[in-house]
């Protein structure tokens, strides 16, 4: 894929966030890896994706140096990194503010896998991440964002869990690439709203039981998934 | 009908679910049958709505066998084969993750009839139906979905709660043709949302008082109904 | 007002309630009276909205016989007509199933007057109405329903709250005419949906201090009113 | 800047609002001021967003003299104004009733900062002031709620938060210009929301830890803040 085909899979993954109402003003961001060239798009930091073009994103490599484009990247830049150099399986990392992902991240929760919705997603909780230290955030916060994620994922592949999110703060995807993380993105946000409401009606409610999680997880993502086409 | 016609309607009802936010991505599906000719119409398998074409819904015998088209059936066909096998009086049957119905199904509880506009949907609780087996889950999901809805169906007609949630999944709901059964999916999450905040207003509320329910229930479907033109 | 006019009024408060996210399918109607001819134009039952035009509203006499028109007026028409009836100083009447003003109303509540956003529509509580007895029902429910809500009227006039809710059933509102009617029905569901966060944040709070309250009502509705031109 | 291209900015900020839907019928308005000429850009009162045009916002001075339009201006001008002529660092003015933000001010609650999102936004607590005493309410309803805001504010600058909620009232934000101001209102809102939802999660979680809310508040705001461009 050329540099120029991933500007634009990366430009659609922004606007398909606020398609979604997942982003207010400019609160998200969405990047998409270029394994081969070492080479990461993402959006620049603060522009209103009204008039965002393909060229006005930014190209940084894996030690976050702006390689191509005149904008400042994300300041969230360097957690989508960290992710990319820890984990060779992704190829797209989606950050936003989504309202009910972030009310989970607020109140220092996981999500559970109250239902088959869920299960689709990802065979178990949606992790929350630890808040870092103040070490830490003095150190370089964002960087040690995606080392906090890094860290909750210990014993967790991010194919598990296509998505977290860290406490006090909001959630954050990833997926095969940036299209595929922003589907990720609008998936926790609505696992999230329906999470929310299935612990109002029933605070006590149980997890779904594990043989229909795994059903339904693997039906979808295992070896003989049958899900979609192909 | 034709089975153009019905691939129509078919579109016509999924499209119907997409407008009135019942969907998220892929997650929804609807069909319709053609009785004479025993044969369902139905949502290929994890298709965009955005893209859904009538010839690229999938025909389907009462086996389940792939009749027409070259894409896979949804993933949930043999529920949607089980309940038309079981309830001759039905002729559509739309399946959603829809936010509200689906936290009730998560927190697996009924839908109380806490006022007329539940009323003039059904007359009383939508069911919430239990979750299966581990043995059912391993032999065959879907068709064992299908059946849990039909024994939590034992004593009531379909005509008289034309939906029901499954728990730890979503709802399912079925109608005439399948534009009635989509409108019968909205109806149901409508009045999921609405029993969700009165419950939340007032949790030991009681239900609408059985003599208000039959009035409102029989003037839209009674003998002498009189609500709607005819 | 010619009744073409009127109709054109009518249609446009019904439209006014789709666009404004109050009515799911066919729930609600408004209508409007010509007091001079003493007819009322009304949404006729079961009708989609995106399809109505002016020459299919439905004209009644105050009696409830209709004049013009070949549809069957809104299953609710008596309803209004016993609010036209008992109060001259109406001109336009609203039923919608609205989401959280029917959550009062499921859960047998009225509406307290939590701030000045309500204290600009009316100065106090929004009724709720009690529920019909048995009989009332049996006898004529619309009519009787009507008189629920004059009866819930009895010591305060229909212009110091312009709607209110019906035990088990939902809201009406009404107006100088029926766009008037069809905004204080907006209104109430908008004052619904602020109380209902409003009491989830501080289930004890107090209403509005009555100085306010009355400030603020009369600064938009008293005789030296100073809010709006005119 | 001239006052036509103010006139211009004035009428964006309201638009604005409308299209974040923070506004029901004609429920807010936003105001900026050109402090050369010391004349203020308001909405005028209760006219519908739908057909404003720039012509018909309203010019008055300091004192809340009318000095350009012949529309009276939002019944809200004196609280602008009392903001305006206390706090030479802002530029704009906006007020209305947005749903969860209104909450907050109904239930008489500071919305606590539970996360960046709200970092972002200011550093602590959005406050909430308190209610008018009878005597203020009797002298100068709007120009005393202006009093409070800024009684409010006496150990706190108005950059330190861009807004408050007024006790039984609804939401103010400000900023350096009226689209600052209404960009402001828009987070409000939207803070406000994510804290309910965070508080039904979990109702004793602590606010975000004060070194993250420091690091995050100043990568946007600080001497070396590096979030947007330049």
């Amino acid at each position: 894929m050329s540099l120029k085909s991933l500007r634009e899979e990366v430009l659609k993954a922004n606007i398909q966030l606020v398609d979604n109402g997942l982003v207010v003003l400019t609160w998200g961001n969405a990047s998409g890896i270029d394994r081969k060239r070492g080479l990461v798009v993402i959006k620049p930091s603060g522009v209103s994706y009204a008039d965002l073009r393909p060229e006005q994103l930014v190209v940084v490599d894996l030690d976050g140096k702006v390689v191509e484009g005149s904008l400042r990247p994300s300041s969230d830049m360097k957690t989508h990194i960290a992710l990319y150099r820890t984990w060779p399986e992704i190829g797209g990392v989606v950050h936003t503010h989504s309202t009910y992902a972030t009310a989970f991240a607020q109140a220092c929760l996981p999500i559970p896998c109250y239902g088959t919705t869920h299960a689709d997603f990802c065979p178990g909780d949606i992790p929350c991440v630890r808040a870092l230290t103040a070490a830490e955030v003095d150190e370089d916060y964002e960087a040690n964002t995606g080392k906090a994620i890094i860290d909750g994922f210990a014993s967790l592949s991010p194919k598990e869990s296509p998505g977290a999110v860290v406490s006090h703060h909001g959630p954050f995807a990833w997926g095969r690439n940036a299209v595929d993380a922003a589907n990720n993105a609008i998936i926790l946000e609505n696992i999230a709203l329906m999470a929310l409401h299935t612990r109002a009606l029933h605070p006590n409610i149980d997890p779904i039981p594990e043989y229909i999680l795994r059903k339904h997880h693997l039906r979808k993502h295992g070896p003989n998934a049958y899900y979609g086409q192909k």
